[in-house]
């Protein structure tokens, strides 16, 4: 008989390892079980969505039908798998359809169950038009609630990724904006010198920014729909007929932990470098698993789609009998916010002070073109290194999406250990129309160079 | 008395030297020799002047004024250095405004004397209407030229970048062009399949390309104005009011020469991994001298401002005492030409193997942008590895300019070091407007994996 794959979670990590798989061994039989209705959509896509300049149904690269068709891949959809049981190597599921229980056997087995939003653990979360995204129906519900409820004033708990980018999408639908941030600045994978520029991009656009504040509850109608925000710093009360909450996540372990699957120290799965859990026979990849931080070496849970993705690669390929293995990832992530793009690779300053590191930074503006081109791409960029080995620890760069995106360059300097001089001497491309000929990176790299 | 520097060639690799130099010790006397009429301007920018995007005034950075003001250094146009007394450390050099010979004494020397267009040794190239371009001046004379002869057909020999761009240039300002290249393709640091999406557009432009022919020889009237250039390749005649040659540089080397200093073997003054050259106190940087090559560990010439900056950055520090190093280069060139921007680093095919590799390569088409967001920033990318160790040895990108700007992250991994592996786990960033979740450059490099 074939060998039977068996994936539980049907996005990022779960469909590219099942995908990956099948490709290098058509002999096996895959089958992925998901808990919602939909596999393979990019939950990176919503707010997009809900912005309007792209349909939900764009999002999703694959229905089951299309997925047995063209990969020959099995996909259950609304099946919420209960519990694993290893001496059997089977899986138990419920069906949300007529509540049924169903056994699904394997010989390998994937965990690529994802992530929840964490709840803020405030009273009024459960309030009609109180939000938060996990899945690709929570935007839609969104949706027809702005619709249905008419909604003017949004609040947003919350300042990561996932709220900035709703906020840029309810701006541009036209309603009142608030973000509230218990930290004292947006976005904490950046310093709080990059992450105000994002700050005052959604001030010049209307949105008002409340960070350092914490909320004391979300007060509701006597017919439990949503009406104020309450803040417990300065007692101020927002009015709001749509709360969206983003204020971190957490791995969906539940079913690893019941069947006594190692997590590691930041609550996710812990795996090897070939993305095996402490289970026989049982992998564990995406987000609900752990990834070595290539600068700390330490195991973390890491939140990103891109993330995901490369390791359903490599839990794939080991799904299919390869040996491979997963180096780690810097946390590299952008997001645009209304006219600015920020991104951030390796630690912050902040992040890198709190591991333990000495850190010395350096932060420019610079135009990603040749001034007598006008004002092309202006970002800041800013390095961060360890001081005494000079070697690079992090980077950020906010403003322009064309300048943002050069990042790369230094997630890449980053991951090849490089100091901040062996960086400094990048041999990087150069035309005016689209560059300068000092990059703004190398610049940067420079000026911090000169602080080491 | 102040140590004094003297600096020859006051462009690129001498303007950065000087100014390096006098900012880390304000003490330095530094004084520049340049034998043409002007220093600190972009020669990258000329096209772009002829072009009418920018004004010629525009790409001159500083005048003998604002430099002595803005900078304390001292510089002497329209001197011609014409030889180096090393033994009693003075250069003479005569002062084309008068033809008086003068002596500048140094403590320390640099070298940046810059390239020379070669000639292609054809009769023809001294009629009227026949330029080259190695200065400011040049795409002045040629501007000048346009509207004098009201010229309407333009042959441009030679289809590197400068031809390129200046291609560019002429097809916008309604010139009928022909690019003739002697190679089967355009861009020698292209392989010819990538090269060739360069040639469609301009093809797709008007313009006509003309690959793997010889040109026998320039025609003129007989008031020496140029009327055709005649192919040996095919006997054809292509009648032109304009022509323009750029069929290869040559570092100017003749003072170095005079004076016994050691040339490499590619023809450009040998320097040592801090630019001395073997003279003692004697440096050179730019593309007058030898520049490691990252990937085969030989000097070559590398005829890039950007290289020439850096290692006039480098040369300055040392002038000023230091002791740092230059590690080398990889040739990484972007070139806009018209719709279509062309990027590379490293070795291409061609020459992985013309060095003695054994390459491997894999070309995909991608779109640096998440699908459902439309067409976004096509481009093909190209990665070339060697066969045996799996190591990363050139790449190319070509599309939108969008794309081929990426190409800096695969400089920053093949500067590294590392294999296709390695790279293919790089955390790049992503977000749905500006990205895609496997980037093209991840999907490039998991193609060439599978070719390993």
């Amino acid at each position: 008989m074939d060998e039977r794959i068996l994936v539980v979670g049907g996005n990022a990590a779960g469909m590219t390892a099942a995908s990956r798989a099948k490709r290098l061994d058509p002999s096996l039989s895959v089958t992925i079980l998901e808990s919602g209705p939909r596999i393979a959509y990019s939950i990176c896509g919503l707010p997009f969505a809900l912005g309007g300049r792209v349909r939900f149904e764009d999002l999703v690269l694959f229905t089951p039908e299309t997925l047995k068709n063209e990969r020959g891949i099995e996909a259950r959809v609304n099946r919420e798998a209960i519990q694993i049981q290893p001496s059997q190597k089977r899986v138990v599921a419920m069906n949300r359809a007529n509540g049924e229980r169903e056994i699904h056997p394997y010989d390998r087995l994937l965990l690529s169950t994802g992530y929840r939003p964490i709840s803020p653990g405030i009273e009024g979360t459960d309030l009609e038009g109180v939000f938060t995204a996990s899945r690709l129906e929570d935007g839609e519900a969104i949706l027809s609630w702005i619709d249905a409820a008419s909604a003017r004033r949004a609040v947003i708990l919350g300042g990561g990724y996932v709220g900035l980018e709703l906020s840029e999408a309810l701006v541009e639908r036209g309603l009142e904006v608030t973000v509230v941030e218990r930290s004292p600045s947006l976005l904490p994978s950046l310093d709080p010198d990059m992450a105000r520029l994002v700050e005052e991009e959604l001030e010049r656009k209307g949105a008002r920014v409340l960070t350092g504040r914490v909320v004391k509850r979300i007060a509701g109608t006597s017919s439990g729909r949503v009406e104020a925000v309450e803040l417990a710093t300065g007692s101020l009360r927002l009015p709001a007929d749509l709360v969206f909450v983003d204020v971190g996540v957490a791995p969906r372990v539940e079913l690893a932990e019941k069947a006594g699957i190692r997590l590691g120290s930041s609550g996710a799965v812990a795996v090897s470098e070939r993305l095996e859990t402490s289970a026989n026979s049982i992998y564990a990849a995406g987000n609900c698993a752990e990834c070595t931080h290539l600068v700390t070496g330490r195991p973390m849970m890491i939140p990103l789609g891109t993330v995901a993705a490369k390791q359903g690669r490599i839990a794939g390929e080991n799904l299919a009998g390869r040996r491979s293995r997963f180096a780690g990832a810097l946390g590299t992530s952008l997001v645009k916010v209304l006219g600015v793009t920020a991104a951030a690779t390796g630690l912050s300053s902040v992040a890198a002070e709190r591991e333990g590191f000495h850190p010395v930074a350096a932060a420019i503006e610079g135009r990603f073109q040749a001034s007598y081109f006008g004002s092309g791409a202006p970002a800041k960029v800013k390095v961060i290194a360890e001081r005494e080995s000079g070697r690079l620890l992090g980077a950020q760069i906010v403003g322009s999406a064309e300048g943002a995106l050069r990042i790369d360059v230094l997630a890449a300097a980053i991951t090849a250990g490089m100091t901040v001089r062996d960086a400094s001497q990048l041999d990087l491309a150069y035309a005016p129309p689209s560059g300068a000929l000092w990059n703004p990176i190398l610049v940067a790299l420079n000026a911090l160079a000169r602080e080491l």
